[in-house]
């Protein structure tokens, strides 16, 4: 085979998403050989979606292996776990040194940080690559996070930022860093995602349920808002589900079953943010959301038995209300990317890489299920202001929170009354009303785990005296029966 | 050694909790034998507290074992991780069959199940156990959630009973269940009671901040909430802590840093509920508002640039607002305990353990820091039903909730418009409205998911169709662009 024949690249998995990356790396120019492990769908693909292109195929991975340019390239795209593995394992004896696997499933980051250590050791080459779009982004261009050994990155590079999404003039793609961050960042972004389409989902629930909208009215105001700072793929696509009516003319989302699916990577950032004690909440509420939502058959039962309030039909000016709505929409927006990145500051620290939010932000502009003018908005505060401790305090997205904060406080009180189910509005609003706030609570807290477990406080910067200094931990014999000893066996 | 100077059971590591319990079990007539890594620590309390009693002592695991009455009971009071699997692999040489090790730590679960399997493979019997109620409970009376090796149970039934708290005429101790069952339950003990003491914090805000209320009046307050349905040990060491004043006459609450500690078995609770799949949002919020409570340096700079809403001082009935509020904290406390039990329920799915609902209530109603009146409550409602799908429909907790739900949502709303941060309240009542709720908004995130990622849904009942059937993945061609092909590699 001339060198002229071989591929640049190969790809295993033909699901939906593997197809039509291949089909988008064609038309880029590159040639891609296909493999899957059932190998009649190569023959299928080739037959049907690729039949005119340059892709080739192969039957088996050593097949494969010998159709690719060296450096080999081999994209998996197939189910997260054993799968990837098993494929590694397979590969190997046919790879050479420096030859590159990359992984662009949704593998958890542990995952990427363990296997790109033993690749490296075995003188391979290991890429993460968080792929995002779905499968319109996988063929017209996605949102591509790739991470690993930073050697592969230059064999890559143009592959990787011609086939993904362009925004602003740039890919939507450029290289992470180090072992497993690349599916740590994708990670987050599909957290981030979850929470999107649950703040989206108690947008429509409010105007349905509260305002008593119909989906063709609903839409007019997903699709007015489409022209403004919330101008995002999801805004648009909520505005065309809501428009699209089945055979017989009633709206296709009213015949759904309300049973969203909960495994997976949101699941994976709210684990990874009570593991960094980051308040990733909304997320958490989001990821939560569809547990409750699973219970759909206990939620009928209880629906039977539980009473709700009095229904108060809307006595205000809607128009007021959908702009309130609009402003508490995006500034729970606002804060849950704030929470985000706050969670991959933390990772940065934690596993020792160097992220650059910025370039965070820009990959996430097009090409992937959130993109939106928002993430120009943020990559935008990011450049301004590399070392920004927060979105929250960012002059542009100050600025835009403070101006949504009466609207937003308005609507959550209402929903409230109305007895509409709003986690994600209400768990970012008490994320900014605690952000912001210099002295919570908490000191109460430590007061309790003080009395009932000696577990210890310390002063509050001012009030320090004789027997309360700074920096020690203090124990307070709040009763007569209080130990003297301070509690070393728990931490309750 | 005559086998009447051999103590009845061997206690290792001398912190407050073990020092206290040794106690208690001396005092119920129990002859101790005490251990300690540091030995010099052993016969300091020899000296001290245990001076008088018959309290014995070792200087070695040897001694220990060999001063104990066969089937040897040790009881391990030390540091959860490899302190307590250190101190199995000391002892075991000198055990004998038969014999058994009490972790009476705040042990993870899943180390329990290995340390429960490992132990009884070698013909030793273990029992994982919940030791709850902090030093006070230790000295006079603990809540015991013993579970692991069934065999062993008859062996410190007696002890255990005897030394654990005695409520409504009862033990706060009985058999939990297999394996790591004892330190789950302990575990969504400790998850239960970061959310008590989130919605207690929260309170004591709304008071504070909210109504301008002094430390002396909110203590009125709580301490006339103690005569009522939310007696409790938690409300009675809050009135109890809110009239501590420093010696200058300060309100020691008032020197308190607001940085709360949140590493530990909240977060397990939390973790596990999203590893289950189940929405146990309030756990989830207190432990994440602890980990906000953390980030005290960028909270006070945030708290410079970042507005507060206009302050607006109260208008309304003070008295009735102080009533809804001793609602919505019992409304929300109901969520809460209902969403603890719910978990419990999957889990014994999951892990294939028989929880006793009734027994699990019975044993926290006394000795540990979540005992209350509301948990005889809980106990006579599983009581009455075992089979009880929720608390939430129990006759009881219906009633209760159904006549809290207005004050409830006045507070939420009232505090919202403060700017008062109160992330347990609100997530309390978002999941009452969603549990409650038939029909919820994630019918739009199912098509979400199926227009950008093709991972189908199911149609709802009595909307089913010749090319949308029940129980079938559906698959829409949302737009010209769409293919055929539905998502397997994703599930985002």
């Amino acid at each position: 085979m001339s060198d002229s024949q071989l591929a640049d690249i190969g790809l295993i998995g033909l699901a939906v998403m593997g197809q039509n990356l291949i089909l988008n790396m064609n038309d880029k120019g590159f040639k891609v050989c296909a493999f899957n492990r059932t190998t009649s769908k190569v023959d299928r693909f080739l037959e049907n979606e690729a039949k005119g292109t340059n892709v080739i195929g192969a039957h088996s991975i050593e097949e494969l292996c010998s159709k690719l340019k060296t450096p080999r390239r081999i994209i998996l795209l197939v189910k997260a776990g054993p799968a990837v593995d098993d494929f590694i394992s397979q590969l190997e004896p046919h790879l050479e040194k420096g030859d590159i696997i990359i992984d662009g499933g949704n593998s958890h980051y542990p995952d990427s940080i363990r296997r790109c250590k033993e690749l490296e050791s075995k003188g391979l080459l290991f890429v993460g690559s968080g792929v995002s779009g779905g499968e319109e982004g996988a063929r017209n261009g996605p949102s591509l996070m790739p991470g690993g050994s930073d050697a592969a990155w230059p064999h890559i590079k143009e592959i990787f930022q011609k086939t993904a999404a362009q925004a602003y003039g740039e890919p939507c793609c450029d290289w992470v860093g180090q072992t497993g961050s690349g599916h740590y960042v994708k990670m987050v972004h599909n957290g981030i995602e979850y929470g999107d389409m649950q703040l989206i989902a108690e947008t429509y629930d409010i105007l349905k349920r509260g305002l008593g909208l119909e989906h063709a009215e609903i839409a007019d105001i997903f699709s007015k808002w489409q022209d403004g700072v919330l101008n995002s793929f999801l805004i648009e696509i909520t505005r065309d589900i809501l428009r699209f009516n089945d055979t017989d003319g009633v709206p296709m989302v009213d015949k759904i079953l309300d049973v969203a699916g909960q495994k997976g990577t949101g699941k994976w950032t709210a684990i990874n943010a009570l593991d960094l004690g980051m308040p990733v909440t909304l997320i958490g509420e989001a990821v939560f959301a569809r547990c409750l939502s699973s219970l759909k058959e206990e939620r009928v039962r209880a629906s039977k038995v539980i009473a709700a309030p009095a229904k108060q039909p809307f006595q205000g000016d809607k128009q007021q209300f959908i702009d309130d709505l609009m402003q508490g929409l995006y500034a729970s927006k606002i804060i849950s990317y704030a929470q985000g990145f706050m969670l991959m500051r933390e990772a940065a620290k934690v596993y020792n890489w160097t992220l650059n939010n910025a370039g965070i932000a820009a990959m996430w502009r097009g090409g992937c299920i959130i993109k939106s003018v928002f993430l120009s908005d943020i990559t935008a505060a990011y450049r301004e202001n590399p070392e920004l401790e927060s979105l929250l305090t960012s002059p542009f997205f100050l600025k835009a929170i403070s101006q949504a904060q009466p609207g937003w406080r308005r609507v959550v009180a209402q929903s409230t009354l109305w007895g509409i189910p709003i986690p994600a509005f209400t768990t970012a609003l008490s994320f900014f009303d605690g952000y912001r706030t210099e002295t919570l609570p908490a000191n109460l807290i430590q007061a309790q785990r003080d009395f009932f477990g000696a577990h210890t406080f310390r002063v509050r910067p001012g009030m320090e005296n004789d027997h309360m200094k700074a920096g020690e931990d203090i124990h307070v014999k709040w009763t007569a029966n209080s130990g003297d000893v301070s509690s070393s066996t728990y931490n309750a």
